[in-house]
C-alpha cells in the first residue's frame, strides 16, 4: 500500500503544447514523464513503476520458453561494430562516444559507440564461449536501455533517443532448430503482449539493414502509427506495408503482343507522370522509369506510372546501400533529365554503367505503353515490355493499395496504421559467419550457429497500451499493468475514522493480490475525482462524507459509470471478489 | 528452481591473466561477468541475479526511509552540465556523445553527455515540479547504470567505465531537515550493506568536487582497496584520508621563540628534503615550499620537510581547481628553481603574483627551521614561523601517519586499505541555488532547498562482497546476495531415482523460501563439487551414488567442511529448519 503524499505524482489540468498525440499527453498529464530534452524522458515513480510491471511480466514469458537472462554493455568499442556486417548501414542511426581528450589525432572513427541492439556484441561473446552442439541452443535476453540519434523525435516515448528494449538472441545447430527458437518466441511475444492488455497482429515484416531469411512485427493498430499494415479479414493474410504484397498481377498472365513499332513524340514541358495523363495518356499505360544508387552504382527501377515505388523491397537486390540518384548522377548515364527517362532498347546513353534494369512484374498488366525517350522533351509510344525493355529481372517493389486482391483469398486487402511494439528475425548465419562463431557437430564438423534476434520496445509498449487504452477522462490501465490497480480515496483525509477505513479497505485488497494507492491528499473530492480518471487505475474505492457516517462506502470500476455502495460490513468479501475477477479476467 | 542446464554459468579452471585480485577472479572464474572492454562487462546470468538481488535489497532500504524511486536518462543534454556549478571539474570525466553528422562546424562542446550523477537532472527536474514548502521533504532515487571516462580501468568492477549504481537526492526546506534527511540516508546506507553480509566503516570524507558542508563514506576494509582510512578503535573515530586529522599539534602550543636572525648558507646541488637531511639538516626541521596554481593564479603551501601534502585537504581554501605549478610559473614569481624555495618575507622575487601563502599547522612544531633562499643553491637557517613567515592562513594540510594521537582520544590511530562502496553528502545550496530551486515558504518567501545527494556502487557492493567473503576454493556468498542460496547437486543425473529426490529436496527448500540451482549436468562428482564451491552458494545438498542406496543424501554449509548424511525421511523438516535458521541470521 502506498500513500500519495509519500510518492510523487504530478498530476496537470493541461497538456503541455507539445504533445500532440493521446497517449503523449496522458503520459504528462497524469505525472508518468517529464521531458529532459527532444527524445529524452525521466519516468516519473508512477511510469516507472508501470514499467518495472511491463518488463518483468516479459521476464516471465521469455524465462517460460527458456530464455535466458543477462546484461550486456551500453557503450561499445566501435571495432566490434566495425567488424560486423552492418557498421556502414548503422553508423548513422548511432550514437558516437568520446571524451574531452580524445580531439587530437582521432581517427574518423569514436572511441565507442552507444549500442541500439546487441547483435554485435552478444555474436563475439558466443563465439568465444561456446564452442559444441552439446551447448546449443541457446537463447540470450536483456532488458535494458537502448540509443538511436533519432534526428527528428517525436510522440513521446513512441521515436525516443534513449528507450528501453527487451532484445533477445538466439544460437542454434540448424535452421530446423533455429525455426523453433523463432516460434517459440513469437508464442512468448503474443502471450506478452496479452498479458499487458495490448491488441496486437503479427505481421510478415521486411528484414531490411538487420538481414535474415524471415520477420514478423507486431503490431497495435492505431491512426497515430508510424507504420501500415495490409491484412485480409478472411484469409488472415497480415504484413507490414513494406512487405506487402497483393495479387494484383495473376501468375497466369500472358505477356502483351505488340501494339505496333515504338514511336517518338514530342512533349515539350511534360516531366510528370500527371501531366503526361493530362495529355491523354492514362498513369496505368506509362511506364516510370527511376534511377538509383546501390553500392555506388547506378540502376533502373521500372513502375507503371500510377505505382509507387516500395523503396525496402530493393532490398531483395542485394545491394548493401541505395538511394535515389541525383539529378547529376543520372544525365550522363541516361542521356536526358528527370522527366524524360525510360528503359528502351538503345535510347540509354551509356547502358554499360548501370548494374541492372529491375522492373515491377505489375507493368506486364501494360499492353501498349509510353515511357521517356532518354530525350529531354521526347516520349515513346507503342513500347511493349517483352520486345522493347531489357528487363535484369522482374520482381514485387511497388506499394500494395487497399482494395487489391488478397493473394490467398482474392478478397481486397484492408490498409491501417499501427505501432510496431515488436519484432523478431529469423537471421541465418550473417552474424555468426562474420564473427566467427561456429560450433563443432557430433562428427567433429564445424559450422556457423543458426541465429535470430527478437525485440519489444518496452518504453513504446507502455505507451502503446496508453494509446489504445484512454478515454476523455484520462488512461484506462489494463489490471495487470496499472502502476497501481486499486486506488482508496479518501475525502475525508483528516478524519481518523475515514482514514482507518480507508487503510482497511487497502489492506483487503493487498491481501487479494493487489497493489494499492491510497489518496489521502487534502485536496476537494472534485480534484481527487479527476485525478482518479486521469491516472486511471482499475477500481476505485471511495471513503467519506455522508456514505460513511450511513456505514457505506463505493465502488467503482474505470471502465464503468456505475457506482455500486458497499455497506462496511461487506468490505472484505467484495473486495476480494472484485480483485479475483479482475486478476482471472487480465 | 532453475536446472544448471537451463541456465549458463561458464565456470573456468584458471583465472584469466588480466585479473589481479580475488575478487576480479572468482568474478570471471564464477562465470559472473564477462569483459567486453576496458571497464566494461557483460552480466552473465548468475552475476545478473547477484546484481538484481542487491539491487531489489537497496530499493527496500531506500523506501523504508521515505525515498521515492524513479529513473532519469543516461544520455544529458551538455546545457544541463555547462548551466551547473562543476562542469569545468567535471568535464574531463565524463564521456561525450554526439552523432556520426556532428563533425562539421559544432562548437567544442558535444550535444550530449553520459552522465556519472544526476544533480544537474534532477536539480532543474524539481525546480520545475516542486515549489511549495507542502511538497518538501522529498527524496528521488534511482537505480541504474552510470558512466565515467576512466583512463585506466581496473579491477573489474571496482573501477569500471560503465557500472551500476544507486543515487538519491533530498530536497528540504531548512538545513535542519536537511541534516535529518541525511540520516536517515546514513542510518538506510548501514541497514543496507549490513543485509548485503557486507562489513563496513562508515567514514568522515571530504565533499571534493561535489561541494557541500559533510559528507561520510561507506568503506570496506580490504587490502586492495582504492583509499586509505584512518580509524582509532578506542574513540570511535574514522575519516577518509583524504579528511582525517590528528592530534599531533596541541591546541595549546605556545609558538617558539627566535633563536637568531635568519642566515643564508650555500647548498649547491641540494634540492631535496633528503639531500638537506643528508647534510645535517633534520626533514623535521626543514619548511617544504610547494607551489600550486588556485584557478589560474599562484599560491603557496608550506609543511614540515617530513610531512606530505594531502592534496585534497587544499579544497578548504575555496579555489574550483588546483594543480602543481609547473617550473616555467614557479620561477617568474618566485625567483629560483624547485628545490630552493622558501616563504621566507622578503625573499620573494613577486609576492604581489600570489594567492596567498598557506601552512599545515605543524610547522608551528619547528622552533628554528631551514627553508629554502628563493636562491638556486642557497637555504636560509634560523628562520622562526612567526617573524619569519607572511603566512595568510594556517590549516591542516598534511597526510596523517599512522601512530600519530587521536584527536579525541589521544590513542595513535590506525590506517587501513578500505573499498568505498558508498557516498553520502549534505550539499547545502550550491546546486539549488545555481538552478533556481526554490521554494515559497508559509509566509510567502522565497528560499533555495537544501539538498543531499548519496550514492551506492551497486556493481562495485557485488564485487566487495567477494573480496571480502571468498576462500581457496571460490566465493562464500551471503545469504541474501547468493545467485541462489541452495545448490542440489546430482550425482547420477541419468538416474530417474536421483532426479526425482533432488526434485524432492528442491521443492522443500523453495518452499522454506529459498531459490534453488540443481546442477543436473552430465558432469563428473569432481567437476561439480569443485564447481560448487567456486559458484559458492550457501546450503549444499548431494544426491546420489552409495548414499541414495541406502536413503541418505548429504547437507553441507559452504562455511563449513562438515557434511551430514539426511535420511530421506526427514529432507522436508531438515531442509525447512536449516533454510530458515540461515535466513533469520542474514
Amino acid at each position: 500500500m502506498k500513500y500519495w503524499s509519500q510518492t510523487y505524482i504530478p498530476t496537470l489540468k493541461e497538456s503541455p503544447a507539445d504533445a500532440e498525440i493521446a497517449s503523449h499527453k496522458l503520459l504528462l498529464r497524469a505525472g508518468l514523464v517529464r521531458k529532459l530534452g527532444g527524445g529524452l524522458y525521466t519516468f516519473m515513480p508512477a511510469g516507472l513503476r508501470v514499467m518495472q510491471k511491463i518488463s518483468q511480466l516479459c521476464r516471465e514469458e521469455m524465462d517460460r520458453e527458456g530464455a535466458i537472462e543477462l546484461a550486456m554493455p551500453f557503450i561499445h568499442p566501435v571495432d566490434n561494430w566495425v567488424d560486423g556486417p552492418r557498421w556502414s548501414a548503422a553508423r548513422e542511426i548511432m550514437y558516437r562516444v568520446d571524451h574531452a581528450g580524445a580531439g587530437k589525432g582521432r581517427s574518423k572513427e569514436p572511441e565507442f559507440v552507444l549500442g541500439p541492439t546487441h547483435e554485435e556484441v552478444i555474436t563475439p561473446l558466443v563465439k568465444s564461449e561456446i564452442t559444441s552442439y552439446r551447448d546449443l541452443p541457446k537463447n540470450f535476453y536483456q532488458i535494458g536501455t537502448k540509443f538511436r540519434n533519432e534526428i527528428r523525435p517525436r510522440y513521446g516515448l513512441m521515436r525516443a533517443r534513449e528507450f528501453v528494449m527487451k532484445d533477445a538472441y538466439s544460437f542454434d545447430a540448424t535452421d530446423e532448430a533455429a525455426s523453433a527458437s523463432y516460434h517459440k518466441m513469437k508464442r512468448a511475444y503474443l502471450a506478452f503482449f496479452t498479458r499487458c492488455g495490448l491488441k496486437t497482429i503479427a505481421v510478415e515484416a521486411d528484414t531490411g539493414v538487420m538481414g535474415g531469411s524471415f520477420s514478423h512485427e507486431f503490431m497495435v493498430p492505431a491512426p497515430v502509427g508510424d507504420d501500415d499494415i495490409v491484412y485480409c479479414d478472411e484469409s488472415g493474410y497480415s504484413a507490414n506495408r513494406e512487405k506487402a504484397t497483393s495479387g494484383l498481377v495473376p501468375a497466369d498472365l500472358a505477356d502483351a503482343a505488340p501494339v505496333g513499332a515504338t514511336e517518338e513524340f514530342a512533349t515539350p514541358g511534360i516531366v510528370t507522370i500527371a501531366a503526361l495523363a493530362a495529355a491523354g495518356v492514362p498513369a496505368d499505360q506509362q511506364f516510370k522509369t527511376l534511377v538509383y544508387m546501390g553500392d555506388g552504382k547506378p540502376f533502373l527501377v521500372i513502375l507503371r506510372g500510377c505505382d509507387d515505388l516500395e523503396e525496402a523491397k530493393l532490398g531483395a537486390l542485394g545491394f548493401q546501400l541505395w538511394r535515389p540518384a541525383t539529378p547529376e548522377e543520372i544525365e550522363p548515364v541516361m542521356g536526358a533529365k528527370p522527366g524524360s527517362l525510360g528503359a528502351v532498347k538503345g535510347t540509354i546513353k551509356n547502358p554499360e554503367a548501370l548494374a541492372g534494369i529491375f522492373a515491377d512484374q505489375a507493368i506486364r498488366l501494360i499492353g501498349n505503353g509510353t515511357t521517356g525517350a532518354n530525350k529531354d522533351g521526347f516520349h515513346l509510344r507503342h513500347v511493349n515490355v517483352t520486345r522493347d525493355l531489357a528487363i535484369t529481372k522482374f520482381g514485387d517493389f511497388r506499394t500494395v493499395r487497399a482494395g487489391e486482391p488478397d493473394p490467398k483469398s482474392g478478397q481486397p486487402l484492408k490498409i491501417a496504421r499501427a505501432i510496431e511494439v515488436g519484432h523478431i528475425f529469423k537471421l541465418g548465419t550473417k552474424y555468426s559467419e562474420k564473427f566467427g562463431a561456429v560450433y563443432t557437430d557430433d562428427q567433429k564438423q564445424s559450422h556457423p550457429m543458426v541465429m535470430g534476434c527478437y525485440g519489444i520496445g518496452i518504453s513504446r509498449t507502455l505507451q502503446a497500451v496508453i494509446e489504445q487504452s484512454n478515454d476523455a477522462d484520462g488512461i484506462v490501465w489494463p489490471w495487470q499493468v496499472a502502476p497501481w490497480q486499486v486506488l482508496v480515496v479518501n475525502l475525508d483525509p483528516q478524519d481518523a475514522a475515514a482514514s482507518d477505513l480507508c487503510k482497511k479497505l487497502a489492506l483487503a485488497a493487498e491481501a487479494a493480490g493487489a497493489d494499492v494507492l491510497v489518496d489521502d491528499r487534502a485536496e476537494r473530492p472534485g480534484v481527487k475525482f479527476k485525478d482518479a480518471d486521469l491516472i486511471g487505475l482499475p477500481l476505485r474505492l471511495t471513503v467519506g462524507g455522508k456514505g460513511l457516517k450511513e456505514g457505506i462506502f463505493e465502488m467503482k470500476w474505470r471502465t464503468s459509470k456505475d457506482v455500486r455502495k458497499i455497506p462496511i460490513a461487506d468490505a472484505e468479501t467484495t473486495i476480494a471478489q472484485a480483485v479475483r475477477e479482475a486478476a482471472s479476467k487480465a
